[in-house]
């Protein structure tokens, strides 16, 4: 069971699953945020990537605001690194997202028997998010084993984060050696409306820094045209 | 911020934490169960019980079955208390529902800056659903702590169960104490075409249990008929 968000981190995710053996099952979930594209890109990625089952499920976790991400507030240019608190937290943090996402994904695997759940969060190359972080998964892995009855069982779903200690560039060397197609993923948090990731927020900012030090091109580039390389679909 | 399914707990508990005087949100999800008419109580119980804001949020989680209540199975009639384990699981156990609705209500809590959760799960006139006990509340506390913006600054939200402890007949009698008009809380698991409880299943009977040990009547009653006592409106 794997969280697909259609993003570059989710969409490896996916990827090391399979390569492990296991049969994947994808949740995606169209959560408020701006981008029905990345759901769509989500779809692609699913079947590209070998899941054997892929569910959308629609909640609306801009009902009661609380993020510029899920709002209709300007998204935030990334600041400079010299500028930026290492402990602060965006305006673009969605609050709980991956707590509740994560609580989908239980249910979804519990209703299945899945081994595992597996999710790609990041806390080398991040945005600061509280709920990226190694102590908020552990204290999940701890959640699901009382909160199911699978774990009173004693066999509760592994809650696995391949990519928590890879920075953005390991991940994208990983994801390649794998087939993943970056181009189908989507990484900017804007609006879009040409169809072109921003390339100014601090979702592009990453990506590109991880591609940077990769030493390899983005196929989606942030000046990429629409229809470009890879068939990327644009919404 | 207080979960509220229009049931008989979490009625009581809206009207707990508005007796500490909170100034209580309401949070109702719709999650596929098989009760609109429980989302219709819960907006009269919510108005009634001063809740200043109410907030219903739709939610599949049918989508991937795994229970009796969601799916199109029978739901089954409560066993004979000396045939039923004390340790099994009914098959009308919704797969990590409560960690769901908790998660929905940390976000909610969170974006709203309010200072705790209220849920009414009890441990003990209960159907033996995993996450109603206490190490479930205190798993997703340690996890509330860790896996929000609030958490991390030292003000994650008090998840509070209040009726954790309390058998039926003891929600009821606080409940009544409080004004609580149970005649708008629905209990049933039935989808009961006729507007009356079924009288029969886990719910009912853990229902009826309670009100004959606190001695007084359910202005429900199990063949309450349509238009009854207690201004029930029927769905």
């Amino acid at each position: 069971m794997v969280l697909l968000s259609g993003g570059l981190d989710s969409a490896t995710t996916l990827a090391i699953a399979h390569a492990e053996g296991w049969d994947c099952l994808a949740l995606t979930v169209g959560y408020g945020q701006r981008h029905a594209r990345e759901v769509d890109r989500a779809r692609q990625l699913a079947e590209g990537l070998g899941a054997i089952e892929h569910r959308v499920i629609d909640l609306d976790l801009a009902a009661w605001g609380g993020s510029s991400l899920t709002g209709d507030g300007e998204v935030p240019r990334a600041a400079p690194a010299g500028e930026r608190a290492a402990a602060s937290i965006p305006s673009t943090y969605v609050p709980a997202r991956n707590t509740v996402l994560l609580a989908l994904a239980l249910a979804y695997a519990e209703a299945r028997d899945a081994g595992a759940i597996f999710l790609g969060v990041s806390a080398v190359d991040y945005s600061g998010y509280p709920d990226c972080r190694p102590a908020f998964v552990d204290a999940f892995r701890a959640l699901a084993r009382v909160a199911t009855r699978v774990g009173l069982e004693g066999r509760a779903p592994e809650i696995r984060a391949p990519l928590i200690n890879k920075s953005k560039a390991e991940t994208i060397r990983w994801g390649l050696a794998l087939g993943v197609d970056y181009a189908l993923t989507w990484s900017c948090y804007d609006p879009c409306p040409d169809g072109r990731p921003c390339g100014g927020c601090e979702s592009c900012r990453l990506r590109a820094k991880g591609f940077a030090e990769a030493g390899v091109e983005d196929p989606l580039g942030s000046d990429a045209s629409p229809g470009g390389p890879g068939g990327v679909r644009r919404g």
